[in-house]
Formats: C-alpha cells, sequence, structure tokens
C-alpha cells in the first residue's frame, strides 16, 4: 500500500509521501511516489501516487515521455492546472483501460489514485485528488488537504492540527507526524519518506527531502511527540464514569 | 458504519462501541451494539457487532432466542468461551446463508465482524474476533485488543498506550480517546457510546456506562486531549530538514 498527503494553504503547498509498495507481505520493495514537473519560473507540477504500481509507473512513464514532445498536449505546456488534471485523468483511463481490459477474468485490482499540485504562472496554486475513473476534485479552502492509500490512522491529527492559514513549517510537522501514525499502525506503509515544500509563487522545488529512519529531525519529532501523547494521556484526568452508570 | 474496540487485559476486559448505523448517509440511525449475556457468578459473555445491520440484528434475535431453550445448545449453557465462538461463527454463517443466498444479482454486502469476549466460570477470560465466513481468532497476551469497524482511525493511540498489563481504567480511557479519534474523522461513526469494564473473576456487569454527547467525563477528556494533542505539537522542535535535503 502506500500514504501520500498533500496540502494547499495560504502560504504554499506541502508533500509527503512514503515509499513502500508491495504485493502480499513477501513482496515488499522501495519505490518513489513523488513525481515533479518544473520549469522554472513558469511552472511546477507535484504528483503522487497511491494503488497499483504498474499502473501508476506506466502513467508516469507516459506522461514523462509526452512532456518531451511539444508538439502534444502534455503537462510542460497545459496552460493551467486544471488542463493538467484533465491530462492526468485522461492517460488515467488510458493505462487502466490498456492493462485492466484483458484482466483475464482475474481479481487484479488496477485501480490508482493520483494527487497533483502546483502552481502554473498565471494562476494560483492549486491542488487536485485524480480517481482511478479519471474525475476529480479540487481542495479548497474549507478542506484543504486530501490524502490517497492508507489514509485513515493519520487523519485524525491532520484534522485536529491543520486549517488553511497553517504555515507551511508547522503544516510538514503535521503531515510527518500523520505519517509516523501511520507507519507504527500499518507495515504496507514504509520509509524512507519523500518530502517537499512549495512556497507560494516560489516557483521553486529547492525544500525537497529524503528522510531516512535515521534522519536526525524526523527521530526527534517521532520521540517528541510520542512522549508528548504518553504524557498527554497520562494527565488525564481519573476515569469517572460511575454517575451516569445504568445498571 | 461502526467502530467497536475490546481489550482483554492482566485485571480484565474493556469493551466500548459507538451506536450509529446508516445505509447511506441519508438514513442514520441508533442502534446498540454491545449485548450481554449474563448468568450471575457463572458467566459474562459480551457481544459487539460490526457490518450489516440486518445481519447482526437477526445473529443477536437467534442467540436471544435460543439462549431461553434449555434443550439446545445455546450461548447460556456452552462450557467454554470457545464453544461459544464456535456457536457464534456457526450463526454468522446460517444468517448470512439465509440473507445473503438469494441475493438476487445485487451488490448488496451481508457481511458482518464480531467481537465475543467474556469469562465462563472455571476458565480464563477470553476475546474473539469472528469474521463473516464464521472463523475466529482469539487475542493474546501479544496482542490484548480487537477492533472491528472503522477501526484505523482509532488505532495509533492504542498501539501507543496500551499493553496487556494496562490497568483498567487507563484501558478504558485509551478506548475513549480511540472512539474520539474516529468520531472526529469519520461521520459513521457516531454517539452515544456504550460502555463496559469487567473486572476479572468479578461476574458482573455492573460497570456499564452509556456516554452521550452530554456526559461530563466524556466532555472532559476529549477537552483534555485535544488540549494535550495541541500543546505538544506547538512544542515540537522547529522543522530541521535542510541538512539532507538533495537538490
Amino acid at each position: 500500500m502506500t500514504y501520500c498527503v498533500a496540502m494547499r494553504l495560504a502560504s504554499g503547498l506541502v508533500f509527503v509521501s512514503d515509499s513502500r509498495t508491495n504485493a502480499g507481505v513477501d513482496h515488499i520493495s522501495t519505490f518513489r511516489k513523488l513525481h515533479i514537473f518544473q520549469q522554472s519560473a513558469e511552472r511546477v507540477l507535484v504528483l503522487q501516487s497511491a494503488g497499483n504500481l504498474a499502473t501508476t509507473q506506466s502513467i508516469i512513464s507516459l506522461l514523462t515521455r509526452r512532456a518531451q514532445d511539444p508538439e502534444q498536449r502534455n503537462l510542460m505546456n497545459v496552460h493551467s492546472l486544471y488542463d493538467a488534471a484533465t491530462l492526468l485523468g485522461e492517460t488515467v483511463r488510458e493505462v487502466i483501460a490498456r492493462d485492466g481490459g484483458a484482466n483475464q477474468g482475474g481479481v487484479t485490482d488496477f485501480s490508482c489514485s493520483l494527487l497533483l499540485g502546483g502552481q502554473i504562472n498565471g494562476e494560483e496554486m492549486r491542488l487536485f485528488q485524480i480517481y482511478a475513473e479519471g474525475n476529480f476534485i479540487e481542495a479548497t479552502h474549507d478542506t484543504p488537504y486530501f490524502q490517497v492509500g492508507e489514509s485513515k490512522y493519520g487523519k485524525p491529527i491532520i484534522d485536529r492540527v491543520l486549517t488553511y492559514d497553517t504555515p507551511l513549517e508547522q503544516a510538514m510537522q503535521c503531515a510527518l507526524i500523520s505519517m509516523d501514525s501511520t507507519l507504527r499502525s500499518n507495515l504496507s506503509v514504509g520509509l524512507p519518506l519523500d518530502a517537499l515544500i512549495y512556497p507560494k509563487e516560489s516557483f521553486s522545488v529547492a525544500q525537497q527531502y529524503r528522510i531516512t529512519e535515521q534522519h536526525p529531525y524526523f527521530a526527534t519529532i517521532r520521540k517528541g511527540w510520542g512522549e508528548g501523547l504518553l504524557n498527554t494521556f497520562s494527565h488525564l484526568p481519573p476515569l469517572a464514569l460511575a454517575p451516569d452508570a445504568p445498571h
């Protein structure tokens, strides 16, 4: 499985992906799930993928190859993020139709989910979630983040902490803690993490990080968060349920 | 959907269930999902259910009716928790075969998951999770808890806090916080909660509670937990990813 989270906030975008893929517990590998299409000072598109690895790799391969051909509509020449999301949706349908069409009566799930965030000069930053059917939704002020893959373990902390106005550094902390909760409870999500902070209007992907088990900052916040939770837990008021008890 | 959690610990058993059921978001109701079969000083069996409401209600109805007939094998006369789990499995298969057999080509999911915990005089406390197929697994020293329904949101806090030796009151606090995380992130899980603490060898269900939105203790720990998390979050060391950044 996979866990990817992306946030579109007032001051920029935040992306974090794990890198574990598995086909059963006996075939576990590391693959990058965060992909960047960039043209300096003009566009930054960040793509995250979850789901069938053959499907998502083919999608990325096709998008990458086509991005080098200026004759055709591609991620490097579309005029808006909306058009990029539409193109992604078409590519998702193309690959799933190609590979899933000959399913030969099997039960393989060829589906995938994608996140696409970024900025193209002349428009605001935007963030989309693209479904296996090729349709998509866009993040808003009220719902400033999307998750794909094993999203449930890490959702409560985001729901508690994140708003549209959360500063980028805090949002990244929140995303890393959300990832930590997921890593602890689900073996199919694994380190290293790929992380990226995109400050609004920067058209830069300089703030890009690979976070391994040994990363000192990640180790520090995992420890700090774990200790803080246990400390909070141990200071809760003692259980007082008796008054309401129906016998 | 539903969220139920049950724990089998050194000093007793802890159960918490929500009470929301839904068939689509436009048909939401409140149903008790925690059921007790008790004979004083002799047996306490606690059953929690998630899944198709028609299936789980039929299972409870059949178990309850049969428990009144001493001529047949039932939850009130089986000699061990293991036999009770086997009986539950048979009843699950019976109901799903009856109702699901005539599915008429539809896509209805008739399945359910059950938790069964308790104690029968002469044996230790035991806790089982029964699948829709009627087979089951048992909680152990290493894995002292089971969840059914929307289990992922509330799993990280249990994984951090709970061990086999956690005292019952703290275990109940942990279960309530796990429930709170789930309530916040998933609309299909809702108050009131049904909760029960069973102290080892007590054969008593006196510590049984219904927890509504207005319950003062639940409100206190929800608030304390939420504030503690935000406080922990706001005191994390500032983001320091730069040293590892590959550009």
